[in-house]
């Protein structure tokens, strides 16, 4: 038995489940996962299946195009279909901050991520050593404003190179350019921290020092061309008081920042996540 | 229109899901919500559904009889249907805490709760004012060693004469008898002032303060003839340190009960709530 | 034996916790509790204390001259002293929503707070039977465009009479006009439904549920004149999902308002806040 | 100058804390943190100081000789003294499981932890590759029933030698012997998957699925000879479903063991944490 994960968005219509279900009993397949959201403001329902299928009566190619034809075409669905054997790889980016890393390094030994790092990129040289303690390739690619173009273009050229299925930007601290945004559109988190919207920008733990707030939080969010307005992914927070400084404050912040990192890419390499109008479906 | 909510579990089966959903819409019903669960380990389906039907055409006694027929019966159900606009009786008992009972009149009386509030029973008088001070009916029904057969038996009358159908015990401490459990069975709703199983029993913030513990808790649960055994609804936490004192864990946990003896009053009288192997499925 | 507290800040100077203890010890009191907090960047020192007396020996002038002279003007502090035994008087400021009125108000017949509820006053009339409910004097101030300058005059000629010392807005929801900030300077409590500064203003919980937030917030504060910019008190979040609607929003964080509102009422009232640079010092 | 850290308990006695803060003052110290508490029931009082001292004038030993004399034994006081720049040397005891492992070495190499680790022992040989990676000197010391006692005298040997001052058990699954606790008390960390005092002993997540519990927990302690009924240090909880296997529960729980585990450490390493009548004095 091959496991297939299906993920579908569509126009919300009478019996679209029954449709849906009525179509994997047809091909012998066995739901053993269903989640399902409509969003009654915008009239758009939202699926997420796990099914089991026999190994030897389809490969994955001709359940797509037999899937294609008889629900998705009819009913007008946008999906995506995956075998779960099959692991996402993930390219990771880094600048000078090791905590993001180490933890996601970490859990990646430990075996708790159904994913392929192939590498890890950064625009500086200091955590080179890491890459080699874990034995992951590591590029160097300087990222400057002078050279952001020549830089863009070696990025798009080993992210192909390496078959990358998605980025993430582990306290990465530079602007990804528009172009790469577009060909990864939805497939680059980043994890801001600050609780947002509040903070934005550079500098959010001064800045919620300076406001005198009680939680301090932090935010994994897919990549978008406006800065930290991207589709908010999971969000977590931590108590702080005013004998806390910001050094605390940072401190505190870094446990949040690897939680809330980690659990974003989770759920992306298990396609729970879809998204719409700027918010996620986050399936459970 | 009507607003229909339907629970339902039985053995897993393939295409069930299929087959309520199929079987809606051929009665011309529109699923508003459904969510469901597959306890993999005892092989059970549990479903919940919203779904609208036409006022005119279908009573709710017709669409029962219908549903067993042509669904529930052929697929071996258990299940239970419920028209949304008509709530449920809930009858309060209380002692001599009036915090649990002034949280819950005050949620009734700013209409955050679908159901009616027909009576208040107490072994005291105490709490008699608070009743009439938002217009309950209350009754003081003494339940001693030597009168709980008495007791039982009234309170078995005035359950029946109001029609009730679930009881919530707002910190009654009294053990509830068999008989009333068994008619009230997986009705009857209890708040214990800890996070079970830690700390059953009497005096559990004094056993938390004592053990040194760094977090308290309260849990809802149904209740059965296991004191402080039965299902457990929901809990919650709240943080506590040395400089704690045993008043401190005490006004601390006030908070804690009223929040989760809350949400397990509105998820049951929502009807959200199955119950399975001493467990609860809690639909969202 | 008598209970006072006193809170005190003055610049950070070497030896300060000495000379304050050493001073307490002279005059034969005994110091139950002690919290102190230094200021590092402002360079600012903290205290709050709560010490027994004898009640014969002192009474509350005698003591805060004596305080003054040997302590207080020679390290140029600025300070306060309360006999805990006096409660403070609480203004409470509705307009129609309810559930934060049946929550305090609950809590305050179930003798959860220090303190007194003199009056209730409100632009509208919707929640007088609340009041009445509680035995508790309600006044209709009207406060509209029109009427500002009159209205203000009424609410300070009241709080004048009834001798309030502080003021709790349990969502108001009207602007207070800068005479009242200035005569109650850090004495009027707002509730802010959001968690500040994310979502100032009005429809917060439909700002964050178009932002598609994971998590929502409340947030209790000091009124200035600076819209939801005062010093903030207390902050706590719930945790929301793609499934939520604005509706479950509005929903739990009814919840959240009442908890983060109550918190710093108690606060408030225990006398355990100091206010800093638009910051808060609230000691345990 | 140097950085001091005073942990200081004695019987509750009057001036107690301006006796401190006079001989402090006397010394030419400077307090730049305390914190104090006082258990009420047992009349017990408790102190922790941070100060800095001329370099030149004092060092350790002169100063523990002067505190001695002139505060701790006229005050008959129980103390320790550090030298914040001297860290503690901490022995990691583990099995099989890597993930509190990972976690704790990757802390360590990002700099958040005042402390070294010249060691890891461990039971098993699964885990060398993992100290290797990190340059961490690695021993496997065999440890069951036949050989329990050839196990405890290298475990003593190697930790004298080691010159190790606190033992962390990250999951390392075997009971401690009662010499090693002896010469070790207060000073062997456990990490134990369950939110203590619920589900002590084996399989604690497998016996909170088949109770149904909505909140898991983990808890660190110190290890007495009483199966996890030492002190406990911190604990903290996540909130399950009925969706969630004991596979779940395992990978949630994970998370908890590395932070409540991570929190222990960082709090024990920099001496925040007093012990007394089997319950945590934990200093923030």
């Amino acid at each position: 038995m091959q496991k297939i994960t299906i993920l579908i968005h569509c126009k919300d219509q009478k019996s679209i489940i029954a449709s849906v279900t009525n179509y994997i009993a047809s091909i012998d397949g066995n739901i053993i996962y269903l989640d399902q959201h409509v969003d009654a403001i915008e009239n758009v329902f939202f699926m997420r299946l796990e099914c089991e299928f026999n190994k030897q009566k389809w490969d994955l190619e001709a359940m797509k195009n037999d899937f294609k034809t008889h629900l998705a075409d009819p009913l007008n669905m946008t999906w995506d279909m995956y075998q779960q054997e099959n692991k996402p790889k993930m390219a990771l980016f880094v600048s000078k901050y090791d905590h993001c890393l180490y933890d996601i390094l970490g859990r990646y030994c430990a075996g708790e991520l159904e994913l392929e790092i192939p590498l890890i990129i950064s625009n500086h040289e200091d955590l080179k050593p890491v890459a080699e303690r874990f034995n992951i390739p590591f590029f160097h690619i300087p990222f400057t404003k002078e050279n952001k173009e020549t830089g863009e273009l070696e990025h798009l050229d080993i992210l192909k190179k390496f078959e990358v299925n998605f980025i993430v930007l582990a306290r990465y601290m530079q602007i990804i350019t528009p172009k790469v945004i577009e060909q990864y559109k939805n497939k680059i988190i980043n994890i801001h921290h600050s609780f947002l919207p509040a903070f934005p920008g550079a500098k959010p733990y001064h800045s919620a020092f300076e406001r005198g707030v009680k939680i301090i939080g932090a935010t994994s969010h897919y990549v978008t061309e406006g800065l930290d307005e991207g589709p908010i992914i999971e969000q977590d927070i931590s108590r702080v008081a005013h004998n806390h400084s910001i050094e605390d404050f940072i401190m505190k912040g870094r446990d949040l920042e690897r939680m809330v990192l980690a659990r974003a890419i989770k759920l992306h390499s298990e396609r729970k996540i879809m998204v719409y109008n700027n918010k996620t479906v986050v399936f459970s």
